[in-house]
C-alpha cells in the first residue's frame, strides 16, 4: 500500500467512511483515468468551476492555457483550489426509489497552485499534457515552437490533500424489499472512443499514428 | 430561440466567444443530458467542489440525499453556488501539439438553493430525481415510505445565471502545418450503457421493465 494523502477535515467525508480512502496509488489511478478534471476557486466569496484538461507528475497536477486564461490565473494565484475527478462506472437500480444510486470513482483534492516558469519544467508539461490526452501523440505531432510556448501558461498544482470515495457492486435494497415484484441490478456505464475522423483538409496519404488508431474501443 | 439566461462579468466567459451561449434551451439540453453534475461552493474561502446526481424542473436545479449531508446542507444554506454540467464528444487531434483539443458541452450555472420543505413538492423532486436517473423507473420501483422520506432532503437550486460553452467539429491548425507529415482528426468520445447486471439476491422470474433494459446503448 503507498503512502496516503494527508487529510484534515476539509478533505474528511462526514458520511458512509468505507466508501472513501486516501492511498496515494489508487488516488493517482482515478486522476490519471479521469479525462479532464472540474476545478473550483473562490473569487470574492463567489465559487467558480471550470471543466478542464490536466496532467499530473508525482503530486503535481499540471494545467495548460492561454496566458490570457482567467482559470490560469486563478490556479496561479496561490489560492486555494479544489479540484475533482470523476468516473461513472453505473447506474444502481434499487428495489426502491431511494436506494437508487450511482457506481463511480471520484477524487477530491486540495492544493495550492503556481505558474511554472523554468523553460525546461515547461516544456515537460507541453509534453505530458499532450500525453495525458493521447498518449503517444508527443511523438507524432508538432512540437511547441516559440511563439506557442510564449503564449502557453503552465500552472502546477501541489496536491496537500486528497480523498478517495468510490462506490461499486450492486443495490443495498433493505430486506424486507428482496422478494418483491421490482428488478433490481446495476446498468454499466463505459465511456468508448470510435472510429477517428480525419479532419476534412488532411492530404491524401497522411496515415493515423498506430498509438492513436488503437485507442478506439471496439479496435 | 428560446429566451436566454442572464449573464454578468461573473458568467461571461473572458475568451473565444463564438464558443459560448445563454440560449435557454440549449442550456437545458445540456443539463438534461449530463449525468451529473459538480457543484461547487465556499466555506470559510476554502472551495468545495463535489459530484452529486441532480434533477431539473424549468430554472430549479433540484438535489436530493441524506438529511446529514455537507452538500445538500450547504446548496440549501443559500450561500452562492456554482453547478457544472460537463459532456465530452472527442479528443481533438492536431498537427501540432498546441492545437491539441476537445470537444466538449458545458454548462455553468451560478444560483442560490434552499431547503424543499412543501410535501408536495418533495415528492415531485424525489419522481424527478428518480426518472433523471432511470426513465420510467419511478413506476417500476418501490416509492419512498414515511421513514425514507422523512432521511432524504431535497435542496432546490434557482439558476440565476448560467452560459454554455461548446466546441465541435476538427482540429484548427494553422496554415503553414496544413501540409505537414502529421496526421489530424477527432476521436469522437461516447458514454454507453452496457448489458444490464441483475442483483445477486434478485428471486427468479423477476424481469427487468422494458425501458430500463432498453437504455442499453447496444439494443
Amino acid at each position: 500500500m503507498s503512502c496516503p494523502f494527508a487529510q484534515s477535515p476539509r478533505s474528511t467525508p462526514n458520511r458512509i467512511p468505507k466508501r472513501s480512502s486516501s492511498e496515494r496509488d489508487s488516488i493517482y489511478e482515478v486522476i490519471d483515468a479521469a479525462p479532464l478534471c472540474h476545478v473550483g476557486f473562490t473569487q470574492q466569496e463567489q465559487p467558480f468551476v471550470i471543466p478542464t484538461l490536466h496532467a499530473r507528475s508525482g503530486d503535481t497536477l499540471l494545467f495548460h492555457g492561454s496566458t490570457q486564461s482567467r482559470l490560469l490565473q486563478a490556479i496561479a494565484s496561490g489560492r486555494p483550489i479544489c479540484c475533482v475527478f470523476t468516473l461513472l462506472d453505473g447506474i444502481v437500480a434499487a428495489r426502491s426509489a431511494m436506494h437508487h444510486s450511482m457506481n463511480y470513482r471520484s477524487v477530491v483534492a486540495f492544493g495550492t497552485g503556481r505558474l511554472l516558469e523554468d523553460e525546461a519544467l515547461r516544456q515537460q508539461a507541453f509534453r505530458l499534457t499532450t500525453e495525458k490526452l493521447l498518449p503517444g501523440r508527443w511523438e507524432t505531432c508538432r512540437q511547441p515552437n516559440e511563439a506557442e510556448a510564449k503564449a502557453t501558461a503552465i500552472a502546477a498544482l501541489m496536491i496537500e490533500e486528497a480523498t478517495l470515495k468510490q462506490r461499486s457492486g450492486g443495490p443495498n435494497d433493505i430486506e424486507s424489499d428482496l422478494s418483491g415484484p421490482f428488478w433490481a441490478g446495476v446498468l454499466p456505464i463505459q465511456t468508448v472512443i470510435g472510429k477517428p475522423i480525419p479532419a476534412d483538409d488532411l492530404p491524401p496519404g497522411v496515415e493515423i499514428p498506430s498509438r492513436i488508431a488503437s485507442l478506439t474501443t471496439s479496435g
